[in-house]
């Protein structure tokens, strides 16, 4: 094969893998995410003793084939990008790496079935693949909308920590051990399953004193959802009224997946990845 | 009888079962609408054991005479229409025949008690009579709003599924099968009880780290609950600050139901169907 | 007694009855307001197998003092006020009536402890004493929120009753009687039970299925919840940018309450009663 | 020692204890809180039987180190301050008082464990640390919005104690004991447990009319929740869009400790305390 010709297929390859405007592009995507997601649901499945005994062979078939899928495409990541190195030790680079390693490491290692679960982390790989487009602009916008409120949140969670060890030590005190409040810790579980109106159930106050302070917690509890909620609701409200000059506007970024170290996010005029300057595919080909 | 009078009675027929602008119409709806609550409330009540044996033959003769009547306004509604074919076709014409045919199919097969519960897609009917008034005006308003902010609320929820899954495949590692933990699916069907703060209690974590996991998950759910509160709030608000033009002031709006499909919604001054083109009753009639 | 010196004593009475502007007049609300507290306490101690027990003859004792205040109160209310028979049936005028009848009952009747419940209507009395002010305007302010709301509201729980039913049948298909779903009834409380995140765990579903389907249900449950949450908050947001002109300022108005029967909420320059026109006592006698 | 050496050590030794700006004072605080969480994760892990048991001794030791560098602390603050019983008798002085209390009386008194717990009042020592800064300026608008919604709040928490004795008490009446509503101080527990959404299932109800009557409690309570968080969301959004001219700009403020009564937030400018008049120190130093 010609220098020239290996270049070309290396190019149509790169369209395909990182691309996300041609047809074959979106194609690649869409058989990944279906993988993804059959590969996660194989995780949870296996996991029912029932479902291991009877089709545990169908799943080691469906396992490899799906392995071997995401081989391949590891093998052509690693070789079409011009660093490789920058792309093996990139966060999804190992992402990568870890969602193909368990099933090697079976062949050779007997008893190694607790690492199917590493596989999970190809639900990881999904982030990826929903490059930027209407539902990315949309999280964008809640984690914006929740991040411009991380302090008032923080001062709440701080809040909400001191209300539960305070609570949890009165209970352990009111009520002790025979109502299983058998220690502190105990109280303070039973203080964030109540406050946070859970209500398991398999701790509660027997005593009539500690039914009254369970009470008063609960309808603190209830109050206290509102000020999460007042926060994020004002947050996301003022955001809308006045949006930031400093806001992105999604309509102007291609999904586009930077070949070296897996951002997206790149400007349509983008020619290099904004955090480690590597070749962005769509656009050098054209 | 002649075509003459044949025709005036299909009128006057089409008045009362498709329009609402009349005593008569008025006085059909609302006898509708009882038989149709006290069919539901007969399909409720007879899969209780006790009410069954002691009342059940009460229960049989109402649900006759409910029978008898929707199954003339059936055959009626085919009458009129000048397409038989498209309103039993369409949407609400099925539903129309689904909620009469358990109760013939009983006379001729045995056994078919459990096809009774079909009967209960007569509460769909309901839609079709509760037509544009100040209640769906209000529903439309909600759905609008809900439809707004549908892209931030699929976001939403694509990250529910995913820490449910996570935190379920967490704890089933943690806790194991002696706290009830015995698969993935159970450890993520905990997580969605716990994450909801809905909490049975059915499972509930025993070891101290894992009690420790559910208290983060607890509060975290507490905090996320925030989340699309926020978001329908701030579109609820920003709908009332600025109601976008193309908003249908539903007083404009008449209750006609088109007799072929079922349609509702349409103009004061409309004469045919906007969905399938069918003449609009009270109009022709003027 | 002079006709003249009883007018004096009807009237100085008046001002302490159903004024607040008079030390007397204060002093006369709050202690029946610590008595009615003090005697809703003890119907709600009584109860206790144990209080009753121990402390039987001490409630009976609190019990009639209270009682005898109440009865003097009553007989006073019915001397001074110029129409007796509005007053005795008036809204509070049988309240007050039935706050003193279960204790005369039981003089003559034997068995009538079942009866004693009844004196906690005395718990609508409280309404009576805090009149307007500060709080009732708070009150004033949220009810004209919820009710602006009304419509859409109802369009909501007529959504989550649909919901319920339809929910609550489909587990009653799935999961069976072996669940504890025994009957339709069953069904549908065990749906309202997680679709508002409560979850008492008593009825849990324990097939793989049934539980898929109690996870959506709380994820919608937890989703809907945001559904009054924005109606409520948008309501009282635009209430608070767009007072309506109607609206009224609370400061405007003394916390008096007709002698007749027993609206509150007048105006200070009021010399009569908007709803019966019965003479305002405080404007009266300066 | 000199008197001037003496002046010059105590000028030193309060920049360090009250003081936030100086290297030396950072490292203090952050000393501090360190410290203090240690002592309550003690106090909090000591209540469980195994870990006193295995590690008892080591916590002995602990204990000690932190009693003894609190103890050093109090004298020094003792010694510094101009008037050392204002000191003494201010809330935190009493707090740091009653943490280095129980320890000592450890040393004398036999079986006072049970003291130990008070130890937990070291927590308040970790509000006067967190001194005026990012968090506690999101705190305080947090607290303000509360406090501007109080009445809202209060009328609502009124309502809410009214529903949960009149349901607590139809559900006494409806179930009775053998449902476990044993008296009506339990139906009300159940009541606050139910409408708050916690569920414990500990108290359940059994018959039909009583699961008819918990169901629409449910979904008042869904409903209910819409209102605390309407006000505080709007209250927070109202803040938000129109910032009062009475509020505190944070930035102007310095993290300053009074060292007599302990008040934190005095204007960067301050020299004096403006709760007890006693001196600033950085001020006093410069």
């Amino acid at each position: 094969m010609s220098k020239e010709s290996v270049k070309k297929l290396k190019a149509r390859l790169s369209k395909t893998i990182f691309g996300v405007s041609t047809p074959a592009g979106k194609a690649f995507d869409i058989t990944l995410i279906i993988l993804i997601i059959l590969s996660i649901l194989m995780v949870i499945l296996e996991s029912v003793p029932r479902y291991h005994k009877n089709y545990g062979d169908y799943f080691s078939v469906i396992e490899w084939i799906i392995t071997i899928f995401f081989t391949i495409e590891y093998i052509l990541r690693i070789w079409i990008v011009e660093r490789p190195s920058r792309y093996i030790f990139s966060f999804y680079g190992i992402i990568d790496f870890l969602s193909i390693l368990p099933s090697f490491l079976g062949l050779f290692i007997r008893g190694t079935q607790g690492l199917a679960v590493i596989r999970g982390v190809r639900l990881l790989r999904i982030f990826r693949i929903l490059k930027l487009n209407r539902y990315t602009s949309a999280g964008t916008f809640l984690i914006r909308a929740l991040k411009a409120s991380t302090s008032k949140i923080s001062v709440f969670l701080f809040a909400v920590i001191m209300a539960v060890i305070i609570i949890g030590t009165l209970m352990y005190l009111i009520e002790g051990p025979e109502s299983g409040f058998t220690d502190i810790p105990t109280g303070i579980y039973w203080a964030v399953v109540t406050l946070t109106t859970v209500g398991y159930g398999d701790i509660s106050p027997l005593t009539p004193i500690g039914q009254f302070l369970a009470s008063v917690v609960m309808i603190l509890g209830y109050g206290i959802i509102a000020v999460p909620t007042g926060i994020v609701t004002s947050e996301i409200t003022m955001k809308k009224l006045n949006p930031s000059e400093g806001d992105i506007d999604s309509s102007e970024f291609e999904g586009r997946e930077c070949p070296e170290c897996g951002t997206v996010g790149h400007r349509k005029s983008a020619a290099y990845c904004y955090n480690c300057g590597g070749h962005l595919q769509d656009h050098l080909l054209d």
